[in-house]
């Protein structure tokens, strides 16, 4: 069962991890240079709006909990997270969003153009340095995951229309597009380990990446601008169907669909309009349902970590599916 | 030196290449399969739009030509293909193109965003066909073949100042937005070859690309649109500095500076200021000089293929020189 206990922060995570995240950080950066000045520009602004290093924490941890330290984990958690900021930089500029972690986007600051381009600088930089570890697995992890990523991103572009879109459609769009890079960053720790180990990983990482995606979408609807740097509700803003819209459809009365219905076909809804529609998929459960279904990925998640040895660290990679799943932010 | 003799036409260069084209075209159609409704309707798309693959032509030439059958040839023609489709449908979108080799692009058939992913999707396809191959190699040269197309598009975004933007720039800039993939073709023919002839052979598509890529720019001045598909003068209406224009420039009287000058202010130049200038840069020399710059690398290239045996199909590498710098289109 996950504890109830107090809530588990990311810092909590990587206390443990010493010097490593840094040693990523520094990585990332000398990855990034270039001579050319437009390049470098760019991406002293990546450099500035770089995350907390979710997937690159979940790595280092995997990697320690297996007990056979890989001398690569480093190399491999700085590629993880450079695959992961093209595909942020690809997002934006999919999306047109002006702001990520409170923060203009490269596609604000610099043009559209520039964006696409530049994320296709990091995808092929990240390439690039898979291949001077000289060794085709970690290829094969992230290639298949950054090809997931893209069909999970095509599928987005089609979750528009609550009728059609499904809780099974939702469950295959956020294993592609959240779930496949976390799997790949928890497989790409556990390369020493055994086979059994190794896959055991891998679903780890996929439990946990539906869990962290489920409570994102949730978080979409009850967070207020202040805390995450973005507007409150901006899927339903944007017509994007997730869990909780899903959840609370089918419990709806019809004066409850009408309301959602009139969201829909307005090309830009009202912070009126949004907040009625949050107000009734929490009235029926909408919330609490989709983070029931959370839960359960976060208990599949666990179960994936019996196969390891007790250790601190394994202690931190189930503390990691309490953070996932409780967290407020 | 360069034979003066009738025009060598692509169809030449292929006939004695059987059925190792259609394989590849049969190849790439497998690699861009996909259950996904959305992917496999772009696909559909894509591979109508498909060019005269004259990458995968050099490539199976090389192989032939060094004397050592690579069974992997249609499969690394394929992906540089893919990797080529990939650059393709990110420039359209770059570029907000509505017209490739006279079809519509998939930014303006599909969208944006679709054009964005869909790019992502087919270079993430390649690194996975290129993992299955076993082989670090071929990953390495596609891997910074990639990379340098990405710094030749960024370059491409500054290439707007004809006072600024120097020969220096522009070299650097087709090299590595075009040489760079032709180069990796051909260094991908020779995986089988001596590091003497492999390294000769990278050399050889690199001074072919760079001739090609400077013929490309002078068919943009000399060329009208019922040959190209495209309307004639669009980088000068774009207000891209090519090597034609790079060559007048000093050449320039005042008066045809001025006309320059305006062009460059307008923010939509009409049909009559680019036949203008277009006549100016004629006029002072600016495409004779261009074209014999593209015959120099044109020199080059052949200079390259001296360390192979003599074959049909070396003479075939030879005759693809004569192609690029001779073609009218």
């Amino acid at each position: 069962m996950i504890s109830e206990a107090k809530p588990v922060s990311l810092s909590d995570l990587q206390g443990r991890l010493g010097g490593d995240l840094e040693q990523v950080r520094q990585h990332v950066r000398r990855l990034l240079e270039s001579d050319f000045s437009l390049i470098a520009e760019v991406n002293g602004h990546l450099l500035r709006m770089q995350g907390k290093m979710f997937r690159a924490t979940l790595l280092l941890l995997v990697n320690r909990a297996i007990g056979v330290r890989d001398e690569r984990a480093i190399a491999l958690s700085s590629i993880v997270e450079l695959v992961h900021l093209a595909t942020l930089v690809h997002d934006d500029s999919v999306d047109h969003s002006v702001l990520r972690r409170g923060m203009p986007t490269v596609n604000s600051v610099f043009s559209h153009q520039v964006s696409v381009i530049m994320g296709d600088y990091l995808y092929s930089r990240a390439v690039m340095e898979l291949v001077a570890l000289g060794d085709l697995v970690p290829l094969a992890i992230m290639g298949r995951a950054t090809n997931e990523m893209t069909i999970g991103e095509m599928r987005q572009l089609l979750a528009h229309d609550p009728l059609t879109f499904t809780e099974e459609n939702y469950d295959l769009l956020i294993r592609a597009k959240t779930a496949s890079l976390i799997s790949g960053a928890c497989e790409c720790g556990a390369l020493r380990a055994s086979p059994l180990v190794r896959s055991a990983m891998a679903r780890f990482g996929n439990a946990l990446g539906m869990a962290f995606q489920i409570i994102d979408d949730l978080l979409d609807f009850t967070e207020v601008e202040a805390v995450t740097g973005k507007p409150s509700g901006l899927d339903l803003k944007e017509h994007k169907v997730t869990l909780p819209l899903i959840h609370a459809l089918p419990r709806f009365s019809a004066a409850q669909r009408a309301d959602l219905n009139a969201l829909m076909a307005a090309p830009e809804p009202s912070p009126e309009q949004i907040a009625l529609v949050v107000g009734h998929v929490r009235a029926v459960g909408g919330f609490e349902s989709a983070k029931a279904r959370a839960r359960t990925w976060g208990e599949a998640a666990l179960a994936e970590l019996e196969c390891l040895h007790p250790s601190p660290e394994r202690d931190l990679l189930r503390a990691s599916v309490a953070f996932v799943t409780e967290r407020r932010k």
